[in-house]
């Protein structure tokens, strides 16, 4: 998918929402538990009844490799669902990976190619040569860690190197890399505070913004400091979402917990248009 | 495995050597293709050809996921024939994980409990409360992203942080993490210097050091700043070894390969001990 069409849907949608897929058989109703395949059972059931609310869908790898080969099958059918079913969603493989070049190289045509995933997160440690890899497919985008939403953030990534602080320095020095034109940047919503020094780096780059709850507390906030011309933002909700409730109208009541969050998106996108 | 029973596996083999098992389709002896499972069949020969030569495999997890829930398969089905026949081997899930808490957890919980690797690498880019998980697992080792072998690492890793290169900030920092006893630490051979500067920070971890080739060339060099009085190391070779030939005779060829390493080591050992 191209920027420009992603933009296109946010318009159309009215709604930058993108919605964590972390499904995890301890959270998910018991009904599902005596299906073949729960976790995809769960996740059809979500996409389902959230779609039209929702621009992305972003499963996080780990709770699917926690099953093994299994889970890795439900990863599989999950993508394969949403890409046969409902291509105008963007979608992102939030895997965090990184390593060196040729490694990289495997990870990138796994996720993007095999898989079809339009995105990756990506972990910046490892420096270009682990990140180019995933630059160098058309249309696919590479979302590398900038600055995330967990306290150990503040171990590494505001500390000062060479006086910038390392996720400033992340952001700065990937814009040379070849074809950067195809990274975005995890932000973590906690720090809106934060938003107004990136956007300076990158006025133009869209941002993943994790960690912005159900009840939309940040959101206005996120956006006053991170949106740009284009919207520039995908915001994730996971949990307050999916999990909304564990009986039998947990899609339901997912919808309604997208819908809250996709009004208010609404709200804000007609605001900033007047 | 215990840190104590590793060491006792190296003066036993007279051996640190760890072999990469990063098995790719494309460069296995054609004569394979045809298995049920080619991978694993390779993985299969060049373990049972070189067990007694090494004290531990890592394979890459990359090289496992390019080819989805097939790729995964074989990945457990070499870790189960390690772990059944082999148990003296110490085992490395090459997978560079690292995300939040929770999710951090069910990749331990994965890779520890599920899948039965003695050690995962992790990279430390998300800080405290995305490596801790990991380090919860008794007897099981996390093998800490500090500085490797490609040129990437230049980027941020040597990068000073308030007057401190990032990879020691990285270490320093690390030591001070619940159970860090169960750190290992990731150190790219290329940077035999840097290693005497790491050995002042971690005089008693073990370092994981990739990138030494088939010839062994920086041997020597790495041992001199990098080894301590429990030897401390595992030397990583992987295409030097595994694809020495991509004929009939490869795993005897990859035998020959491990055998040339394991007695410089054993040299190097003997010479240390007098």
């Amino acid at each position: 998918m191209t920027t420009q069409q992603l933009i296109t849907q946010i318009h159309k949608k009215q709604s930058f929402l993108c919605i964590g897929l972390d499904t995890d058989l301890n959270k998910i109703p018991t009904l599902l538990l005596n299906n073949e395949d729960p976790i995809f059972s769960f996740n059809k059931a979500i996409i389902d009844a959230t779609h039209h609310l929702c621009v992305a869908y972003k499963p996080n790898t780990a709770f699917y490799e926690a099953h093994g080969v299994k889970g890795w099958q439900s990863l599989e059918k999950t993508i394969q669902y949403i890409n046969s079913n409902y291509p105008e969603i963007f979608t992102i493989a939030d895997a965090k990976r990184g390593d060196i070049g040729n490694t990289s190289s495997m990870y990138a045509k796994a996720f993007f190619d095999d898989l079809g995933f339009d995105s990756v997160t990506v972990a910046p440690y490892m420096g270009k040569d682990s990140v180019e890899p995933f630059l160098e497919f058309e249309d696919k985008h590479t979302i590398l860690l900038a600055l995330t939403s967990n306290e150990g953030a503040f171990d590494f990534q505001t500390k000062k190197v060479d006086g910038l602080e390392l996720y400033k320095t992340v952001i700065e020095t990937s814009k040379s890399w070849k074809n950067s034109q195809n990274l975005m940047y995890v932000v973590g919503a906690t720090k809106a505070e934060y938003l107004m020094e990136i956007r300076k780096i990158v006025p133009d780059s869209f941002l993943l913004v994790p960690g912005v709850g159900a009840q939309g507390g940040d959101l206005q906030e996120v956006c006053d400091f991170g949106m740009n011309e284009n919207v520039g933002l995908l915001i994730n909700s996971s949990r307050g979402i999916i999990y909304a409730s564990k009986d039998e109208d947990f899609a339901e009541k997912a919808k309604a917990e997208a819908e809250k969050l996709q009004q208010k998106m609404a709200e804000i996108l007609s605001k900033k248009s007047q």
